[in-house]
């Protein structure tokens, strides 16, 4: 599906280690007034005089988050950025620096890891983050990624995931499912591809979804935009695991229930549109999809006036006391208990 | 070699991730006071007031960095942790934080998973430094280890590669070539098993070589040392890739030549009986052994007198100007450049 439309290959042997990371990030500059020495050093040196430090990990394994014969390196190494980022955000917090580790194949040409990198750094330029250190070492097997990000906020900006309380309200930003679906075309067309490789798939009817999947953005825009309307979130988590598991998550820790409305998720139209194409129910696949990178969050109901207009939120329930628990009330309006079904890494979908 | 003495195993699955990352550092407590949140949200917040941040980061292998036929778990889970905080005490700094990530097959058992958090926890309690967050995740194949740790210092204390100048004195801490050695020694073993299995290894005559690769240290204690013989190195680094590497990563981020000593390279009497028996040149393998993980820096001549009592210091050559090189001065008193032959993930030993 994917050629290597480069033919050039330069040995990672041929490098060596610290001439390799040398290599790969000659070309990143150090733009954060809170970074005083990136790589080539034994660690990076940071200075956030009186803002509080908020850090967030993830790793990407090759088989498991990501296929190579669809998602370009370059694409690869946005997204890594930016599943990472999205944590910061979620904390309403500035994204600052970020290190980036790779554990590839020794067979794996210069040119893949320079292709991986370059989606790195205009991630690192769109969201206005440094890379300050990362360690680049072989795998016997597939590629392996490792993030960790680094922001700054005040103490007053900080949203937690505890603070939701009864009758706020439950809001999302974005539309949710368009990343799962988009891996489901994409898994749909290396199979064809397997079958019959001069196959040129139409991806164009699937554009915003394929797009979701292989190069999501972090909503940076959404902190910016809250900030702006004067709206301080009182909970707000990431959705990277699916809309139900990070209800879930937001309701436990701040110790609530909550009603979610079936009816006021949004979905795009691709989505509702290939979900019919999958015989796959649209509803499901926002709950448990996971991969939409968009930030769900509550707010008081005092705040409501500020973002009802906002084509960018949507209200999609509200909380309620512990007791009540944690449902979803479906457009039949029968109400069902909310289970976790996000992704989990171990055993995909559960 | 290493029996599985441990027959309860609990599937990966059973538990789900979120269950998983809350089971393995349930026992985690977060005792430093720039720890405002640890695990349990999108991610951790710090507050370093006005002190410098300093941020390190490395990847370990299965099959590259470790080996589990004879590599414990719980060895393992502090292993990965000092090879961080080494890079942190390297900056002369103090490590306070460290983030922890693993992926792992999910045939893998919980049992498994938490002998290695078991050395996690070890490890941060004994160099008193915080779990604050991780992702874990499934391999398809071998195991991946990557961790980031986090550490303080104010300005004037941060030591960085850059700052020997001609004149000054080369200082390594420890004695070198302990933990390759040891790791011939493992390999051996591993051998003889494959051929049979019911031999007992006898590791005594070299549990000193052994322990330093199954079990090395990070030599916060010279930091705390160095501090107290108000001694401020004027350049310094870890050596985890063998001395010559980092003389010469130190002397080119410098700019200064150097003139080693081999004779005054600090070896183990262990090291030297093992390396006749191995038939190996023990200088060869302190300059290129690497995962000594002791700390190699510069001092101003004029504080020879503090140091020179102390046991576990050792001057090892000096600093002389760019033009004049890096070189070895063997037993011979010949003069050989030095080479950087350094451990390579990508090819081994260079």
């Amino acid at each position: 599906m994917l050629e290597d439309k480069n033919p050039q290959r330069t040995s990672l042997e041929e490098l060596g280690e610290f001439g390799l990371i040398e290599h790969l990030t000659k070309n990143f500059e150090l733009k954060q007034s809170t970074s005083i020495q990136g790589i080539g050093d034994d660690a990076a040196v940071l200075d956030f005089k009186d803002k509080k430090v908020v850090v967030s990990t993830d790793m990407l394994v090759e088989g498991v988050h990501f296929d190579l014969s669809y998602m370009p390196l370059k694409h690869l190494g946005y997204k890594a950025v930016i599943v990472n980022l999205s944590d910061i955000y979620a904390m309403n917090a500035v994204a600052t620096q970020i290190t980036m580790s790779i554990a590839v194949s020794n067979r794996f040409p210069l040119e893949a890891l320079e292709e991986f990198y370059a989606g790195v750094q205009t991630a690192c330029e769109f969201y206005n983050v440094d890379l300050i250190g990362g360690d680049t070492t072989s795998s016997k097997t597939g590629m392996l990624i490792s993030a960790t990000s680094i922001g700054v906020a005040n103490t007053d900006d900080l949203v937690y995931r505890n603070g939701a309380k009864a009758n706020d309200l439950l809001v999302v930003s974005g539309d949710l499912g368009g990343a799962y679906l988009g891996l489901q075309v994409l898994e749909r067309e290396k199979e064809v591809f397997k079958v019959n490789p001069n196959s040129q798939p139409d991806l164009d009817p699937y554009s915003y979804i394929v797009e979701r999947q292989l190069k999501p953005e972090a909503r940076k825009d959404m902190v910016d935009l809250l900030k702006k309307l004067e709206v301080h979130p009182t909970a707000m988590i990431d959705i990277s695991d699916g809309l139900s598991s990070e209800i879930l998550h937001l309701c436990k820790n701040s110790g609530v229930g909550c009603n979610l409305f079936e009816d006021k998720i949004p979905l795009d139209p691709t989505v509702i549109s290939t979900a019919e194409e999958f015989k796959m129910d649209s509803t499901m696949i926002a709950l448990s999809g996971g991969e939409d990178y968009e930030l769900l969050f509550t707010i008081d109901q005092a705040d409501y006036p500020k973002i009802k207009a906002n084509p960018n939120l949507t209200v999609i329930g509200h909380i309620t006391s512990k007791e009540e628990g944690v449902h979803l009330i479906t457009r039949a309006e029968t109400k069902i208990p909310l289970k976790a079904q996000g992704w989990n890494s171990f055993d995909g979908i559960q």
